[in-house]
């Protein structure tokens, strides 16, 4: 609705450089909180972690065999056996005294007093007796109280976002709770006069951008207050971004142009400062990063696939910026490009494909790649294929790697 | 600490041969709910889902232009414009008489009376008039009520996973709630004698199988029940399960192999029937996959990293089978193998591999593939490389693909 959209931007900041400067702008906000493993699943750790124990803690049997006193078995070989007492097993704590022999198996405990074990297939147990072929040192098919993690040891650093097996790991060297970075917390401001809730008259369009927006920052690891419909008007602009800035992050969406009504950069621009306004990228050039009050504001455009887009190269990154962790490349897989790809020179394109089997072979069929407005092009996509600047498209045939924008991390 | 887990397995069942035997014993649960859309998403749809409305719903303006009734255009050119009234501006709602031209932006409401619009280009307002200087014919630059979304069209088919772009779409269409399964409710037993929760003694170990296996199950869209450790013996055990049978699927953790103290496989078979016990994987042949009065029970060995392939295997697709949905490959990333990876032929083996960029290149490093009880290689790696059954391990240097078993879906 906004004639000058096409021919308004000046400049168009590359993908890479407007990100940069966001970044830059943006300080993780660093509140932490200690949470039990049990709800630390996808968190990102607060501080680096150390093992305060060792695992497993005691020493352990290597083999299966017999724990005893390696001086006992000095000299022992098949000709010569060296004659030991059967003294019962490792798992009825029974200890070893001199001349004992005590049944054990791989992992269990070194039992009291014994050095070493001797294999199971160097011995012959007669009776009580325990026949011994060859001699064993000390520590002989031991494993260590250390061997699996030292205590003391590193296990992650700050920064890192924690996965179920993780959890393991940190519950096995005797931590319950571990220091957790908060979730960090975004205000989500769909705007437009055009945008209703439901039941739209002619002229009006149902608010998509803002649930959207909203579920891809729960994916994404944060906590996002999804607002009411804020008209084109100045001051309630003003106001629903100020109302954020105790957010750590503002998003809206809608309204970031250069049209008549696009008032998002310029209400920015009053209250803070506009790091990028028009970015290089199709679908989807007109957002516009900033600043208030230290707080950054991601300014999305309206068009849904465009909206996606820039919330995928900007507000993602953000918000692991934000939340003290990185940003882990999003998935792709192979595919051949069933049909050429159109972009310009300079301009970082991202085209949605579905992704077929044919054959046996991944096939990725561009969906229409003109127009940003038609959210169904999105949704019914598996991903899209990144085009970058240096490109002027990509042919027929090429393998792509077909980027998937939705999965949770 | 059993003896004789290596030789017990007569036979080793292959894993997909495995999988499917056990997801024909395991039937969806097919209870639904109708959740607000701003709560639907990574859930299962169980209908298939139709727009109510159609989307945009009202005819607009393809371009930016003026809105008029075609005939008042026809004969029109260059040298004799059709000349018409400037009436007003569609988003002041205003209408199209005879003769009259309304301003129109690209998305506007056709505002009522007109049928066409005449390209911005085309046309010259002076003063009160517009020269027009081509004719239009009827629909020309309108977009259709349903340009984007048709009434009745199929949105999306029972058993898809919605993603933050599809609640935008069904939003968009009108829709607040939507039709899903209910998650899938998993009991997660841990069992073992020699489990504790915190402070090991000699011989004792920290349970960490059933907090790892609780995240995965809250990962793949189920909802788990981190049960108390249970001891090795038969009734405790038998009840263990016997208790979980309200769920929709049982887990245990250890136990599951051939030993003395191996008692799963026998409860299962008392209780109702082992489907498979012993897979041709590696690490972790030693799993019981059983079923008992139509509840699938997974009884994953207890060496942590056996205890996670196997649950990656059978527990992953079991949970999205019960819970009405397909089961999506994992993420891979290509990448060039530093040391050659052994595998014996007819076992499928996980590698577990570090990824490191050398070079700019993805190097994917080893890490010990031999033993599965350390914890810390399976959360120190960043994936596994898949040797399968056909192939004697993966020479250093092939590019592979490392697949990340963590990601949410």
């Amino acid at each position: 609705m906004h004639d000058r959209k096409r021919s308004g931007f000046k400049t168009r900041t590359r993908v890479d450089d407007a990100r940069e400067r966001l970044l830059g702008a943006a300080a993780p906000h660093g509140r932490t909180a200690r949470v039990d493993l049990a709800q630390a699943d996808a968190r990102t750790l607060a501080e680096r972690v150390t093992a305060p124990n060792p695992v497993p803690g005691y020493d352990r049997a290597a083999m299966d065999g017999w724990a005893v006193r390696a001086a006992d078995t000095f000299g022992a070989s098949a000709r010569s056996p060296a004659v030991l007492r059967v003294a019962g097993e490792a798992e009825n704590d029974d200890p070893v005294g001199p001349s004992d022999a005590v049944r054990v198996h791989t992992g269990s405990a070194l039992p009291e007093g014994a050095d070493a074990v001797v294999m199971i297939e160097e011995t012959e147990q007669v009776g009580d007796e325990l026949e011994v072929f060859d001699a064993v040192t000390e520590r002989e098919n031991v494993g260590d109280a250390d061997e699996d993690v030292a205590a003391g040891q590193t296990l992650f650093e700050a920064g890192h976002r924690l996965r179920p097996s993780d959890l393991g790991l940190l519950k096995s060297v005797g931590l319950a709770r571990v220091p957790v970075f908060e979730q960090p917390t975004v205000g989500v401001v769909p705007t437009g006069e055009e945008l209703v809730q439901f039941d739209p008259q002619p002229g009006e369009v149902i608010e998509t951008n803002g649930l959207t927006v909203s579920s891809l920052v729960s994916r994404w690891g944060g906590v996002a207050t999804y607002r009411d419909v804020v008209t084109d008007d100045f001051e309630a602009l003003r106001a629903a971004i100020q109302r954020d800035l105790t957010k750590d992050v503002v998003v809206t969406t809608g309204g970031s142009s250069v049209g008549e009504r696009d008032l998002l950069p310029e209400v920015i621009d009053e209250l803070g400062e506009v790091l990028v306004h028009g970015v290089a990228l199709k679908p989807g050039h007109p957002v516009a990063l900033g600043v208030v009050e230290e707080t950054p504001v991601v300014s999305l455009p309206g068009y849904p696939v465009a909206c996606i887009v820039n919330a995928v190269q900007f507000l993602r990154p953000l918000l692991k910026h934000v939340g003290g962790t990185d940003c882990p490349p999003l998935p792709t897989q192979e595919a051949r490009l069933a049909r050429k790809v159109s972009s310009e020179p300079g301009t970082r394109t991202f085209a949605r494909v579905e992704v077929q089997e044919e054959e046996g072979e991944r096939i990725a069929l561009p969906t229409r790649t003109s127009g940003s407005g038609i959210l169904s092009s999105v949704a019914l996509a598996d991903g899209w294929v990144v085009v970058p600047e240096s490109r002027e498209g990509i042919p027929e045939g090429e393998q792509v790697a077909v980027e998937d924008w939705e999965w949770s991390a």
